[in-house]
């Protein structure tokens, strides 16, 4: 079993309650990603629905922070099941608050072999991992025990907080433990780069997420994901980032976009 | 009163549920208008969250089309209110049946004048409405109501269909009465041009959406809003389509995003 799948699972209580365990090794400081919460509460949903196990376009909204190494508990409604799509409601709770609700129509995808694509978003051509620097916290000062459980490689120009010139950053994702992203991961890894605005402002807060939208396209073959973001709309303390994911094959896995809050340093 | 404003209105039944009518002239065939409906759903939670009137953030899951000229209901469940963000769930029903299901952020947008903009996307160049065809349903064969109550006019090298060559579409959006959009109304009208998709493809068929993320950042100046939609991601039966809106200034107002399915015509 992978780290993801054992440190994402959840049992069921019935009536469509879960509880799990949010790991401490998925965290960015003391805050556990946010893609990780997400993904704990849609492997309760995936229990419920069988018939459709991979999350086409998943809504996340972030109320308060969750808490590392402590128990939580998923209550799930499921909306409507029909023929192609399921769609649900989830509450991730700990210590007896809300800490995230999520929106997600489940179906079925393809494996990126195959393909019927009439349109599509081509990847970005990025030097070989292995001269790309690895994700560092060095720069915000912070702990980054994420990198426990994820390889994240920067591309080499966009590495160091400004030198992008632009609010854009891109780089490589895997797991520590080389194993396949199924489709529930491929929102983790949309959001596990580091800010974008990083890129043309250097390192000047925190930027905690209101909500965050994935569509899942495909599943992944196996290696490397390949992400790109950019940061097009920052106004009045709000920025919107919209960024993909690819396979090592070049296939679109995954589009994300989120509204985040910009914390300014003092 | 605007048409909009007393044709979304809600009255509250107390416990967070409101009841309400989807008016017959938002329609696109004989389906109510995707927007309109989170814009009937939407008013009920503004009225819930008084100090934060303008939608933030706001994603709609389309489980069954809505009914013209009928009675529906939408229950409220404000999830979180803090100081400058109030969250809530929101389900649309009519004759007993679930028909969207909404999940929102509210706040306190700016007027486009008061901008301290960092970063943003600028307003496509169109030539005058003057010269900008109306949208019509002719070439889909299917009539449209919904031109009744909004002024819809698209870019001439993009108003028939197949005539862009790519999956594009831009034009201009406003009510028939002239009133200005307030923050909720663009939402209405970031879902209310052709699909994208018609531009590269033609008339292929029904395009129902799954899912619409809109997110709204200013409240929109006086005219004439200025839209913009692209198609970059179709396979396997679904699509994505991002686009934004900007007021008569130039500001934008919206980015939104929505997934949909292709249903081709026999």
């Amino acid at each position: 079993m992978t780290h993801f799948a054992s440190e994402t699972a959840v049992r069921s209580l019935g009536d469509g309650r879960f509880e799990g365990t949010v790991g401490s090794l998925w965290s960015i400081g003391d805050n556990p990603n946010g893609g990780y919460l997400v993904s704990i509460a849609l492997m309760a949903f995936r229990q419920m629905v069988p018939a459709h196990p991979d999350p086409l376009t998943v809504t996340a909204h972030y109320l308060r922070p969750g808490v590392p190494d402590t128990p939580c508990d998923v209550a799930v409604e499921v909306v409507r099941t029909g023929r192609t799509l399921s769609t649900g409601r989830m509450t991730l709770s700990q210590e007896g608050k809300t800490r995230i609700e999520v929106l997600a129509a489940f179906g079925e995808l393809r494996d990126a072999e195959a393909r019927e694509t009439d349109i599509s978003i081509p990847a970005p051509v990025l030097p070989d991992p292995s001269i790309c620097p690895e994700r560092s916290g060095e720069e915000q000062g912070i702990h980054l025990p994420l990198l426990e459980r994820l390889d994240i490689r920067i591309h080499p120009d966009q590495a160091k907080a400004g030198a992008a010139g632009e609010p854009i950053v891109s780089g490589y994702i895997r797991f520590r433990d080389d194993q396949s992203p199924d489709s529930i991961a491929s929102i983790l890894m949309a959001d596990s780069f580091p800010p974008s605005v990083f890129g043309s402002h250097g390192v000047i807060g925190w930027v905690p997420t209101i909500e965050l939208t994935v569509h899942v396209r495909r599943r992944a073959a196996p290696g490397w994901l390949v992400g790109a973001f950019r940061t097009d709309d920052l106004n009045d303390g709000r920025m919107i980032e919209s960024g993909a994911l690819w396979d090592s094959t070049g296939a679109l896995v995954a589009q994300s976009r989120q509204i985040g809050l910009l914390l300014l340093n003092d």
